[in-house]
């Protein structure tokens, strides 16, 4: 019954494992001690992955990730802070607007599309206004698939003092993040992206003493991150109903996380992954928005074709018939479109979707040079 | 395999059907019109079963039912509103606790955890202080059971012109909600309490008129429901990632629900839960917290008994161990333990609930009575 839905080639939601799914097929008590230790093995096992044992702890928290990213904002960013804002993209503009909403003063560092943020180009805006007390740092920039240099940026953070809070979203499990140097007070993902999990949770990662400082700070309940970790270290549950069904997917995610070999093999699938759409796609005449060097093996763009009769949706349409979900473009400047490479999915499953779109543009009658 | 799972006597998470829950067996692209006609589904069948298809419209939203009281509390009250909040119980409580982290002026009317909010009352509140704009009204406390008047105080709210925005959250589905006599601006419930979905979202359903008038007033985006609202009618997709599983079992689950003969039907079948219920656990010597005309037909506060041998844990584990899943109290003056009627279970399952809870009590050695 199922065999026939189309792989999506998405940012997440993305195709999640059958055994994953099939995780779903019990309900959970959200009381009972048997969710609670799901909650508190994944929680343990979130911070492991950025190696943060020591310092920091998981705040899981219901919604998607940007109630996550919203959350960590409101909780950790004291309402008379300042915040840099490296500006590469839609996620990065979603956290401006956040900020706004919230009346934080906020500085943008305007970058093009396909541009990353430099150490020394936050540095230099640390330098030019004293008011900054943290930055904001979206790691990969899904808009394009851009990846920002974390680790630099960390360094230059720690230099200067400030607070990095990092969104994570679409790198969290493919990409190396490490907590051990102590540049970055706090890391948000989600359930349903690099980890392979359904949507409908996310989370913050974030240094503890720094979380310990923040009680009553957020202007949200809902999404009080100081609320949600002293409630859960007192009771082991959720403050508020917790998505168990999510939960529990997320928990065997995990496990199929691991048996991978972490982080390292995840990201090196998807860099496979990666490797084998670019060479394809090139070869059928598309070309990738971003230089290789700042690709990151989790989202690619290309440039929609100069051909008069190209319409994404009817290329959206036949290449679903063929079984692949591509991914609408989103940059302002230029018409792209998009093509994911993470997911339960493989370099063969990759060379397949290659070779249908090849067959698409065949049967559309598509110029793509 | 999942034969010997626990059933859940828990306001939600509840019981649902192995359907609902296959009906997550599959992904979904967040993006794709496939999904987008499941939400656009699921929302038209939520204002239905309110009679909202002239005015309202519905508006779903990530995260628990709690995260959809919080966006409705701060998408539709303006910043100089003032709110009555009728209190008997915790989720009144925790209404109170958004409104001061919004700096949102209320006034709480205090009741007893066992006593009905009256439309006189609400009447003399709302005569004894101008101030007030909006009511928020639990329609049924689910920390004792107890259910409030809700066409009464939506008279009342329409004679005064207030606004009434009600937290249906235990019983939406279950108990009669009819918002053509125009008392009520906004019904807050979500997936997976009588509708017998899973936990991951909530939903306002709200008057268009009055939603239209509240752009930009949000203080979270997150929790922005009118930009939430726009995005959906503009594009027929969730502004952020939604729980696409999450969605595609309430989807189901709503088949059910009709099928099963809607709103009537399914309190009708929670009725007789209850009814068998309350007398089993009389005969067992359990009394019940709350007067026959105010018990809601969707979970019971039983008195804990007088034996000093009783412990809640202990009695909580050994149920579990026979098969069932109780709730613990949440009331502040009494001890007290709940067992819900709710959930893919029918008035067989509620005898075999309190025979096991019966051989529970002889083996435990408790006096009840």
């Amino acid at each position: 019954m199922l065999g026939n839905d189309p792989v999506l080639l998405t940012p997440g939601p993305l195709t999640t494992s059958p055994a994953t799914r099939e995780a779903m097929l019990r309900d959970w008590g959200s009381w009972d001690a048997a969710f609670n230790r799901i909650t508190q093995s994944v929680c343990a096992d979130l911070v492991q992955i950025v190696h943060g044992e020591n310092d920091y702890v998981c705040v899981p928290l219901q919604g998607s990730g940007t109630f996550s990213v919203e959350a960590a904002i409101g909780t950790l960013v004291p309402r008379n802070g300042c915040v840099l804002v490296p500006d590469n993209g839609a996620y990065c503009a979603r956290i401006v607007r956040i900020l706004e909403r919230m009346g934080i003063a906020h500085v943008a560092l305007p970058l093009g599309e396909d541009e990353p943020a430099t150490a020394a180009a936050v540095e230099d805006a640390l330098n030019r206004d004293s008011r900054i007390t943290h930055v904001a740092l979206v790691h990969l920039e899904t808009s394009a698939g851009l990846l920002n240099p974390l680790d630099a940026i960390a360094a230059v953070c720690k230099r200067h003092g400030k607070r990095l809070i990092v969104d994570a979203m679409s790198s969290f499990g493919a990409l190396p993040i490490d907590l051990r140097d102590g540049g970055i007070d706090a890391v948000i993902s989600a359930s349903g992206k690099c980890l392979e999990g359904v949507p409908g949770m996310g989370f913050v990662i974030v240094r503890r003493t720094l979380l310990e400082e923040c009680a009553g700070r957020s202007p949200s309940l809902a999404l009080d991150l100081h609320d949600q970790y002293v409630y859960l270290r007192k009771t082991a549950q959720w403050r508020f109903t917790p998505p168990t069904h999510v939960v529990a997917a997320l928990r065997h995610a995990l496990d199929r996380f691991a048996a991978e070999g972490g982080q390292p093999a995840r990201g090196a699938r998807y860099t496979r992954n990666c490797a084998v759409l670019i060479e394809g796609m090139r070869d059928l005449g598309f070309e990738p928005f971003l230089r290789p060097d700042v690709q990151a093996p989790v989202i690619v763009t290309f440039h929609a074709p100069r051909d008069p009769a190209w319409r994404f949706a009817d290329f959206y349409a036949a290449v679903r018939e063929a079984g692949y979900i591509l991914y609408p473009g989103k940059l302002t400047q230029v018409e792209t479109f998009r093509v994911g490479c993470i997911g339960a999915i493989d370099a063969n499953e990759m060379h397949n979707a290659v070779a249908a779109i090849g067959r698409t543009v065949a049967a559309l009658g598509l110029h793509v040079r």
